[in-house]
């Protein structure tokens, strides 16, 4: 560690296990190992004395951002170096004219989109933690969000990436160009990859318009499903949504208890629903909603969808969480909701359920007894039946948290023996000698 | 080769030269070697059986859709087996509900289109060469069209693949949902990897509502930069236009000669433009046009943008065509299409050029001497000064026809050396035979 600190400039490098513990877990329960230390780069030149140091050292390197995994992809393990890229917080370029911002992997998601506002245009891809994570951990893990049933996940605004390799090395891959086919698609490769195959230290994303005017609708339901399959009638009617948000009855109780909404009886489900100009059609396909409210206002909308943004926090007060992120095609949707409903019936688990229903991905939220280490195994048995559930509805295992440790264990059922081969040889062209988030992702 | 025949039913397998030469070339000049035979594949598992056979015998496959192509990606090469898969033309699947489709590669484009249309939804990417092309091909080469300006490519359209790689090893990448991250992103790996990481043999494929109602422009200018300003200032409006197109005048004139299309002696570009709803906002942005037309008749427009993909075969007619495919920052379009007159004047070289110019695409095409095996020096070095120029102002070298042989030449001046190495370990990962489209894309 001589070296490294000696390497860096002052302050760059912690080693105090007090300091260090801080920076060791994500927001998962999943223990984190020992780390040797912490690197707070604050240039790309840092990441790169960083990487040459850990691969002459055979050091492992966990890349950072903000630490709001939700897969344990960023937290430590034993012995290795965690390299924090939140200090690098430059947007070093934004062209209204062209569509694009560059943003090291340190900028706040939230901060990126408010800077392209400016211009009336916007970052799109907003997770719920968005006031938090960085750029580079929604690129790492492809983040979606509310806005993504309309505009696309993170890899749809990311047209090229710097990425400093596990030896050191420097490429840029892709362009700032909206297309093109130069080569094999290295950013889409990146993007997702969960910090094993490079660190990436700085994007070049695409802005878009921002809307003039978006309708709001809130609805509520005396039955999930039905809410569940209001959601695949608008889909299905073509509204076009730019966020379709659903939350089921133990979400909204928990929001209740905290921030007191005035939460109805007989209110199984709400949905909130935007779109450009009216709302109208959406409103009328919430039919078998008990109520329903229309509003162009502005404030109001951003109070729902703040309710929504604070769905994590307010579980988070009920319990430990174990946060799911299954997604299947939207016409099945409803049957994934059923199916959550009935295993947490019969495994007597608590699931508090939210979705990004326009894309039919759900988060089933396993809420556990606070002090366990671990989920307790009726949790498992329980979120194990929701993967095969949702595998066998033909969606995926995750949507937009990625696999971390958490989902290792099921990876095999979605992806089979040949793509795991491949992975372990895309792996090793990157990163031969395992030096990059070892035992993540795949 | 005996044993390959023996293998697969009756007259998949074709071996006299007179034949096989028919499928030895793309639309490029480049000089095909002499195929061992050609295969027709109807199925999946006559794939598998065909790389069987090549990884047993060592035998280097090209793969094939309609040729169409302008990279000489799908050219023969001495000794090479042709897999054309252009009789596995299912549509395995359509759900109208989750706006998918399960095409297998044979599929020509428009046809999946118009199988789409039925259920009023579209298949957005639309290469101008869509009547014939496959979408295979498409995915190949990662084709862009008219429509990307508002859908992007087809990588962008794309969910999952099924494909057979080089052993005969058949793996499913991706998924029907709209979004996840459950491993590394191979789908988007295979697509625009020109047939060089293994034979795609269906594909999970997105769809989309198709507008209610297009409005058209068309407008003309007496200067090719400032239809290509009024590009760039039609995309600083924001105004979202479905289809931007840019024809020069020698295209016009090679059109005009052609069809009699009564063009005027003073135009030097013409624009066309669509958007949904009102195109009136596009229309006062060609402020510099000398003419300008608005319509909202689907048959004024449907003659139009058929006029516009007519013109690589207008051009044809002029002689040989060394199709280009630049693409830069929307911003810098004005420039490149300055660079273009500038370069084909000094050099003495006749370009047409049209330009799928939202995208900031650009296709000089260099028209030369018929019978001539290979375009002259003086092309060669004003398209050389064109790619360069293009990476100058930010951009790639090709933004949709991919790099096939016509492009390795240039192709370390965009990637670099560290890149270049990825590339080949990748390749390796996947055909570590070098079975697979060998001298082709990387
Ligand atoms: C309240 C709450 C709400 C959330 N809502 C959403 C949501 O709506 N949608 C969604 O997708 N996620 C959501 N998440 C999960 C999380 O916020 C996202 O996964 C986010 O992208 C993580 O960003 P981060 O900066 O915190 O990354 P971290 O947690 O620090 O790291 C995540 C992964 O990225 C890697 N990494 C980080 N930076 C780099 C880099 N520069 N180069 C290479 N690898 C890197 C890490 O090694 C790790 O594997 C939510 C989390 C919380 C707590
Ligand atoms: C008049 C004209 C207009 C055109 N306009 C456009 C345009 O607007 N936009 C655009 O992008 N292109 C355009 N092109 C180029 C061409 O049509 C596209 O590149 C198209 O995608 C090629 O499809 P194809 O079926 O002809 O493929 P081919 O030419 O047969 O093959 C192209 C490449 O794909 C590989 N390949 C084919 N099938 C498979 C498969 N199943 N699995 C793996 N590899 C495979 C081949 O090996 C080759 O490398 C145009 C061409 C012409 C002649």
């Amino acid at each position: 560690m001589e070296d490294l600190i000696a390497a860096l400039p002052d302050g760059r490098v912690l080693t105090d296990p007090d300091v260090t513990e801080s920076y060791a877990r994500d927001r998962t329960f999943v223990p984190p190992g020992r780390p040797l230390g912490v690197v707070l780069a604050e240039s790309r030149d840092e990441v790169v004395t960083t990487m040459r140091w850990a691969t002459e050292h055979r050091v492992p390197v966990v890349p950072r951002g903000a630490g709001t995994g939700l897969a344990g992809g960023a937290t430590a393990t034993d012995g290795c170096l965690i390299l924090s890229l939140a200090r690098m917080t430059r947007i070093r370029e934004l062209s209204p004219q062209d569509e694009i911002a560059v943003a090291e992997p340190g900028v706040i998601t939230a901060d990126l989109d408010r800077a392209a506002r400016e211009h009336g245009l916007m970052y799109a891809p907003d997770p719920s933690s968005y006031e938090v994570s960085t750029i580079g951990g929604n690129l790492a893990t492809n983040a979606g969000g509310l806005r993504c049933v309309k505009y696309g996940v993170t890899r749809d605004s990311t047209l090229g990436l710097e990425v400093v390799l596990a030896d050191g090395r420097i490429i840029n891959t892709g362009r700032r160009t909206v297309k093109g086919v130069t080569g094999y698609d290295l950013t889409g490769l990146f993007v997702g990859s969960e910090g094993t195959l490079g660190v990436i230290t700085a994007a070049t994303l695409r802005l878009r318009r921002a809307p003039a005017e978006l309708a709001t609708v809130a609805a509520e339901f005396t039955s999930l499903r039905d809410a569940a399959s209001a959601v695949s009638a608008i889909i299905a009617a073509g509204c076009n949504p730019s966020l379709l948000e659903l939350m089921d009855r133990t979400t909204l109780e928990a929001i209740d208890e905290w921030k007191n909404i005035g939460l109805e009886p007989g209110t199984r489900a709400m949905l909130i629903a935007q779109s450009e100009g009216s709302a109208d059609q959406m409103a009328k396909l919430c039919e078998a909603a008990s109520f329903v409210a229309v509003s162009s206002s502005p404030e109001e909308a951003d109070e729902l969808i703040g309710l929504r943004r604070l769905a994590y926090q307010a579980k988070e007060r009920l319990g430990q969480c174990l946060v799911e992120d299954v997604c299947v095609p939207r016409s099945v949707l409803p049957d994934m909701i059923s199916t959550i409903e009935d295993v947490a019936a019969r495994h007597g688990v608590k699931i508090a359920t939210v979705a990004h229903a326009g894309d039919g991905n759900t988060h089933p939220v396993f809420i556990f007894e606070r002090g366990l280490a671990e989920p307790p195994p009726e949790v498992w048995a329980a979120a194990d039946e929701v993967f095969r559930a949702a595998l066998a509805l033909g969606g995926t295992l995750t949507g937009e948290h990625g696999v971390g440790v958490i989902k290792r264990r099921w990876l095999g059922l979605e992806t089979g023996p040949v793509v795991t081969e491949i992975h372990q040889g895309i792996k090793q062209v990157f990163d031969p000698l395992n030096i990059l988030n070892p035992g993540k992702a795949i």
